[in-house]
């Protein structure tokens, strides 16, 4: 084993962190996931920023909270200024490459107004959120009345497809997103009820197996050093597997739904419009989840068998040797869990990921295997993956902080006192059915090893967890007397936590403290009264200077 | 008198709010000054951003807070990603147009990233704060042993003195901040012994009078419409002025100083750091005020004389009917106050400068010569400019709000409830010379009309002033036991405004909330089971489909 040279950054999309057998799963056997745990650091508590794709995706490539990068929801564009993971090790001669899902979208405004063009590659990359594309492809190409969510979704994807003889306009919905009744009709995947069939695609040709062939494909003509991120939809959603996943999971693998009536009866407001909407009342009913979940297991365990073929042709290929290799998802999915589907709230459901990490250095031998469950953020990957190329990292746009003195058993828990992760729902159907302004519909989640609060603007109380006495988050103490006291500690750090220096990324801490004895040996003499007071190697510049008179002008 | 076609904006700097005749000093009499405020609005209450230049003016320049935008001392440099006063006005048709001083550091690595050629049109206005430069002028050229703080300071201005025979290598210092004595010796102007000096230089040749003339010769030339931000260095020390000016006030029109004995005793801790330093120390003594505020009043005798050339020229050329002016400044000065000199802390004296605006269209006759003590932020200049450009303000990006409303008569107060100053003093000599880490050296001023509270970093009990009973702030009420209820109201407001959305820069308001209707309508369909839940106008695209059976691959 060496040093890493290169990095190997795998996300999948809305893996929850129980759903792995090395995170306990009783039914659900990932053994080749679970064989990168036993040679790396598995971690128990580590946060994603945001629980949406492109929020949680932005923090973790620009290792910063969304709240310091602005890229609030799907959609909103990260803006032009933002630096990237791709930034940071590119200056180390470190290749920073995509394959798969970012959920990026690009401030074509602000491209425009600096005169940064798209096919230029510095306005390729600031489009592709710092990476250099080897393929883009964000897993979906959904089709509406008014035109596709994602027009350019599952571009080469489709094109691989017809190629193989799937017939279509959209083969990636017609065959890999959904089923085929004896008539011919195709069951879309986006029913939740069709979940139940297999896929009519053959199991190699499907997305999981696709990508994975992809990023073999980068690896194989890559030269490196390299950060390649190796990023899949799975199991996200439309929830359909081909066989013989398909087939693989029944209700009896189906784990209890966490909820509780207490849940449903006087619930916070806002928790109350998540669990009432749409999502929240088709995943609380039992038809749905025992028609989802079994298809989401089954996606799962095809990307663990794909993480199988990978890991083996990484033994085989010599790269298991030099590459780190790190294993994580954007976020959770509720699957029915406190009333809700989807992910957009706080419950670790939504906001606790797994994450695996390998590292090959010899540093790292006395962790092989080990957990941790020190307070982990998404943000710290970029900050890790930096070391990793080299360098420091600049921690005064990077607010993350690296896990290589874990990961090489310095330490075993990260310097922070909790972790943060916010939602903004302004853009969404629940604002629009509850009537939430804007400005209100912002969401904040502070939490530590036993307490998590969740501050909600508009005026609303706080809901808090105590995740020691109540691990499945199903006792709302918001609005507990007794909790008064745990409820202000956890809003102090919040306030702290808003009021860091996050914009300050133009000079380091190190550049601040050197300017402070610089301006005086520069010029800029104050409080001085007479020659007498003035140290002499400061203001040596204005003694002695002669010069005539011109009181009255040049003229006069 | 027509709508506004232009605007000049005219900045002093570290002009004092209450050195005017208008706002009331007993001595100083500006009458020209007050002339424009008898045709506009004189506001009492308008606080600028941060107590020093640079961060000032980069709020003032942006629309947006300093925690916003990160420029949080002289010399950090405005992120490339900033949006600038310019760039919204430009959008309109409206020309953004520098003559003086912005006190802009160009985010050379960040233009660098994004390939912005510095000698591009782009990069020219990036560098220079969004503004096309007509003349920039930041009014200094200091020269230490290791070289001089802004070696570009004066250029323009030193080569006109060079022309005009003021024979030296920097006849900025030499002659028009610095005396003369009988033996030809220059008596440097950064000594304050000799503000009692006349400047050795011809009135008209002097910093004012020269940037006056530019300010009219680039109107002469100008087609408009334009803004352009007339921005004197004046009366910002060196603080030296020549004759009549320097004769002008004695010691019969010093102020008696405002401080008490009490204010030194058992202050807080951060208050003592800026208390005890080199500049609070010499401006405590009455030689240094006797020397230096005569001729700091000299110096705005000055201004205002000008003031009255270019108001008269502007009439006189008729450009008084269809131009907006503004007269403001970038902060104070203590000039002994609270013990202190300078700028950098947060009673009025430093934090509240005089704001005049005059506004030619007829809407504003209702408030000509009107006095408004609205809550006001220099951040309102920029929406209010926009506004004259004809344009909605882009309240997603601007942090300010339009004084419009306050001009045409249809308010007397802005919307906000507080204002809101911070001063980063992590590079400076003081945090030096008192071993304070970077993270703790951060301010928070939050202030209504009665009350200020200033929070600190670090670990202390915050600062507070009754601004009704204790009009000079001399009794610091933070570790009052009577006002813990008032220190809890004002930390309620800074934590909201922590909490602000300031990043998510790249929608609008309208946006977010068009979105949320449209993911739905672009095939994404969540929490549907079946068809028969479905609504059809969204679920159209996927029903109806055909497909071959392809579970066992295209050749199975």
């Amino acid at each position: 084993m060496a040093k890493a040279k290169n990095i190997l950054f795998i996300m999948f999309d809305q893996l929850r962190w129980d759903y792995l057998s090395c995170y306990g799963h009783p039914h659900l056997h990932t053994p080749n996931i679970d064989r990168l745990a036993s040679k790396g650091v598995r971690f128990t508590r580590s946060y994603i920023q945001s629980p949406i794709c492109g929020s949680s995706r932005m923090s973790t490539y620009t290792g910063r909270y969304v709240h310091s990068h602005g890229a609030t929801w799907n959609g909103v564009p990260l803006k032009i200024g933002e630096i990237t993971m791709g930034d940071h090790l590119r200056k180390q001669g470190m290749d920073c490459v995509l394959v798969g899902k970012t959920h990026m979208r690009a401030d074509v405004e602000g491209m425009m107004r600096l005169g940064v063009s798209p096919d230029s590659i510095i306005g390729a990359r600031v489009s592709e959120c710092g990476f250099d594309v080897f393929e883009r492809d964000d897993g979906m190409l959904p089709e509406g009345p008014d035109g596709s969510y994602d027009p350019d979704g599952a571009k080469e994807y489709n094109k691989y497809l017809r190629a193989k003889g799937y017939e279509s306009d959209n083969p990636w919905h017609d065959f890999a997103n959904s089923g085929l009744d004896a008539d011919g009709n195709v069951l879309s995947g986006w029913f939740l009820k069709n979940s139940r069939e297999a896929a009519n695609i053959a199991e190699e040709d499907s997305e999981t197996p696709y990508m994975t062939g992809r990023g073999m494909a980068f690896m194989e003509q890559a030269e490196g050093p390299w950060c390649c991120h190796l990023s899949y939809i799975k199991p996200h959603w439309p929830y359909i597997v081909p066989e013989p996943y398909a087939s693989m999971y029944g209700p009896e693998h189906v784990l209890p739904v966490v909820r509780s009536d207490s849940e449903k009866q006087n619930p916070h407001p806002v928790y109350r419009m998540f669990m009432d909407n749409k999502v929240g009342e088709a995943f609380s009913r039992d038809e749905v989840r025992a028609a989802v979940i079994p298809a989401y297991m089954g996606l799962i365990k095809q990307c663990d068998d794909q993480m199988g073929r990978l890991f083996d042709w990484l033994e085989e290929t010599g790269r298991m040797e030099d590459t780190m290799i790190v294993l994580t998802s954007d976020h959770g999915d509720f699957l029915g869990d406190h009333w809700m589907g989807e992910k957009t709230f706080f419950h670790d459901t939504a906001t606790k990921v797994p994450l695996i990490i390998y590292d090959p250095s010899p540093e790292a031998d006395a962790t092989r295997g080990t957990v941790c469950d020190a307070l982990v953020e998404a943000i710290d990957l970029a900050p890790t993956f930096v070391e990793v190329s080299g360098a420091e990292p600049a921690y005064h746009i990077l607010e993350g902080e690296s896990l290589r003195p874990i990961l090489h058993g310095e330490a075993t828990e990260t310097t922070r006192d909790y972790v943060i992760c916010e939602y903004d729902f302004s853009a969404t159907p629940i604002a629009h059915f509850n009537d939430v302004p804007v400005k209100d519909a912002a969401c904040f989640m502070v939490a530590d090893k036993r307490w998590k609060l969740i501050h909600f603007e508009g005026g609303h109380r706080p809901m808090l967890f105590d995740l020691e006495t109540d691990p499945q988050e199903l006792t709302d103490l918001g609005d507990s007397d007794d909790h008064a006291e745990v409820i202000d500690r956890m809003y102090d750090r919040l306030f702290a936590w808003t009021r860091r220096q996050s914009q300050r990324t133009t000079k380091s801490v190190q550049d601040l403290v050197d300017m402070r004895t610089k301006t005086g040996r520069r010029g800029i003499v104050l409080g001085v009264y007479d020659e007498t007071e003035a140290p002499l190697d400061q203001t040596v510049c204005y003694r002695d200077r002669k010069a005539a008179n011109m009181k009255s002008g040049p003229a006069g």
